[in-house]
């Protein structure tokens, strides 16, 4: 049987270690794997505008299957966040975060038991920021219908192969109508071709609160970028910490990079102390 | 000594029997208060352009205090939501909801002691939303150095008088430098003139992640709108829920308007089961 070939991001600070733990796991699992390592470089590669090289992104895109160490973006101007590069050009529209209570991994909840699914390519991430005059900035947040259409599928069928039985779209449209106003008409679309599975609409606000309160409230959450953001991280904390939550995106044609969602932990990089399990 | 004269909108749902409740406290602790009642209407006041009259809102102008009743926004389209009428209408810059554990109320969390300052008027609340083309909706964020040092010398000079030591910004301006950026920009200047109260900036995930694990890391926190709806949900739920927390939103002058933050829970109300607390 050929090996997979599978693009490998080492990344910053503990990142190489993780990256060497993981491997050992594969290795020791006996998975035919071939890994194609890449770097983060050092100079600006004009062809993506970012430290990510042409030849790593596509990588990605030949192996279909990649994964990530944590990167940080060096400061200045002129160049995009890695890790936003990375979703746009490989048009990377999930991100699934699934987050369950570990068994031996007491936190102050036991019931933890669910996925976030993020729309990762638009909404409050466009870029698209502007000074009006003087004291006076402005950010656009823009919303599609076929990104969100392409989100909602995901997490319906997402839901209806992992034998889930609900999804929830989070949402601020009393306050966003238009947009967020578009995400649930989209999210209410999908909804109707799966009957199998209850769809709810659940207001952000009231949601953070519901999570807090009592987590097996919930199974799938669907949500645009920001929301996602902000509640995967809400959830990681309900189990212990952004090092214990997994965290894949998938794009079109099925590539999917997976990647560990916590920092490059400057502080204890080098001293083997990383848990491998994201 | 005369009495205090308090605006009073009782609201609806279970917001009357609230208010009932309210009066008899105020009425057993003996403080002399005389409320001016007011009703939402169930017709669009063209001078408000919404459910609110004219007269309630001159009603609070002119006392400088008020207290309300959660207030449902009838659905349809050309009027906007009460709450969001109240805030701009009265310029209610800063929204203060003050969080701590109550004894006797048991939760997951027996520590919590914070306060949440949120920007009352703009951000992602401003209600410029339009659609680019079919399938395409945008939505206008707005940050402005005025609003944003208004809100931070709100939150430092809580803090001082208050006997808090540490003021945290919550943003998320690794994603929107300049909107987000600009908000901690005016933040920082502040900080500087209370060289007595601790600063720090916290990406509003990051603050998620953190709250729920451990909510004693935090004293006075100061957010943009949203994040602050966001924030003080998370918050109230792990002291049990919106029915525990109280909320005031300040304004220009002085005004002072406290409200209840749960909805109007058509479900219980008239079963005089109702927390009054808030
Ligand atoms: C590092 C940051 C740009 C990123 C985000 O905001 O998406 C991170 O918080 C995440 O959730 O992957
Ligand atoms: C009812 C809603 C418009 C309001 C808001 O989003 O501000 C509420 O959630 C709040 O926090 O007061």
């Amino acid at each position: 049987q050929a090996p997979i070939r599978a693009t490998l991001f080492p990344g910053d600070g503990i990142g190489p270690e993780i990256a060497e733990s993981v491997k050992e796991v594969f290795r020791e699992a006996e998975v035919p794997i071939e890994w194609e390592e890449h770097y983060v470089s050092k100079e600006i590669d004009p062809r993506t505008q970012s430290f990510l090289t042409w030849e790593s992104l596509e990588s990605v895109r030949q192996n279909g299957v990649g994964l990530k160490g944590p990167m940080a973006t060096p400061i200045g101007k002129g160049h995009r966040s890695l890790n936003l590069t990375l979703r746009k050009e490989l048009n990377l529209y999930a991100n699934v975060r699934p987050c369950y209570s570990l068994p031996g991994y007491k936190t102050r909840y036991d019931n933890v038991d669910l996925i976030t699914i993020r729309e990762n390519t638009e909404g409050e991430y466009s870029g698209l920021e502007h000074q009006v005059v003087r004291g006076v900035v402005e950010s656009l947040k823009i919303i599609t219908r076929q990104a969100s259409l392409r989100v909602a599928e995901y997490a319906f069928h997402y839901a209806k192969t992992h034998g889930r039985e609900r999804v929830s779209a989070i949402h601020k449209a009393n306050i966003m109508q238009k947009t967020d106003g578009l995400f649930l008409k989209c999210c209410r679309e999908v909804a109707e071709k799966y009957p199998e599975i209850t769809y709810e609409e659940v207001v952000i606000d009231n949601c953070c609160m519901m999570l807090v309160k009592n987590p097996a409230l919930f199974d799938v959450l669907v949500m645009p970028n920001l929301y996602g953001d902000i509640i995967s991280d809400l959830c990681a904390g309900l189990i212990g910490g952004l090092g214990l939550t997994p965290s894949c995106n998938i794009g079109e044609g099925g590539i999917a990079l997976a990647e560990a969602v916590h920092g490059s932990a400057p502080d204890i990089a080098g001293k083997q102390i990383q848990l491998p399990c994201s």
